[in-house]
């Protein structure tokens, strides 16, 4: 996809601008910043100690740790299906 | 889970200490934070003016991105996969 293709977009999160330049549309990036600002607003809420930059690290931490356990939900589902297809 | 079932983990990421509690083992929430790790410094490689909290921000939002679209990957298969079990 050529750069020409590519939206940019400006997103809040945390009282901070961040421009956000990527494939998605508008309105996916905007969801996508939302749902961060929203886990960040949960952790904040769990432990207000906590500095902006802990806030998105941890935010970051749990959303990889979701990323991968559903990897391994697709992998597993995907060579149920890879089997199905052979049977 | 019980709380005492709970593993707590101290990871470092980009410099800083972060506590980390979780029903997963050690040796997976050490991957994640080397996998959050990895991920900022990509994107200060791609960007050095960024500071702590934005490197941290823009991962979450990546890692979020990432984990939307493979839902919807995994929705789209469990899909086709209940289509094939009722045929």
């Amino acid at each position: 996809m050529s750069d020409s293709e590519k939206n940019k977009i400006t997103v809040e999160i945390h009282k901070r601008k961040y421009t956000v330049v990527g494939e998605e549309s508008p309105e996916q990036i905007k969801m996508v910043a939302s749902l961060v600002d929203q886990k960040m607003d949960e952790i904040q809420y769990a432990k207000s100690s906590l500095d902006t930059t802990q806030l998105a690290v941890l935010t970051a931490l749990n959303t990889m740790n979701d990323y991968l356990k559903l990897k391994q939900d697709y992998d597993a589902l995907l060579q149920k299906e890879r089997k199905e297809d052979r049977n």
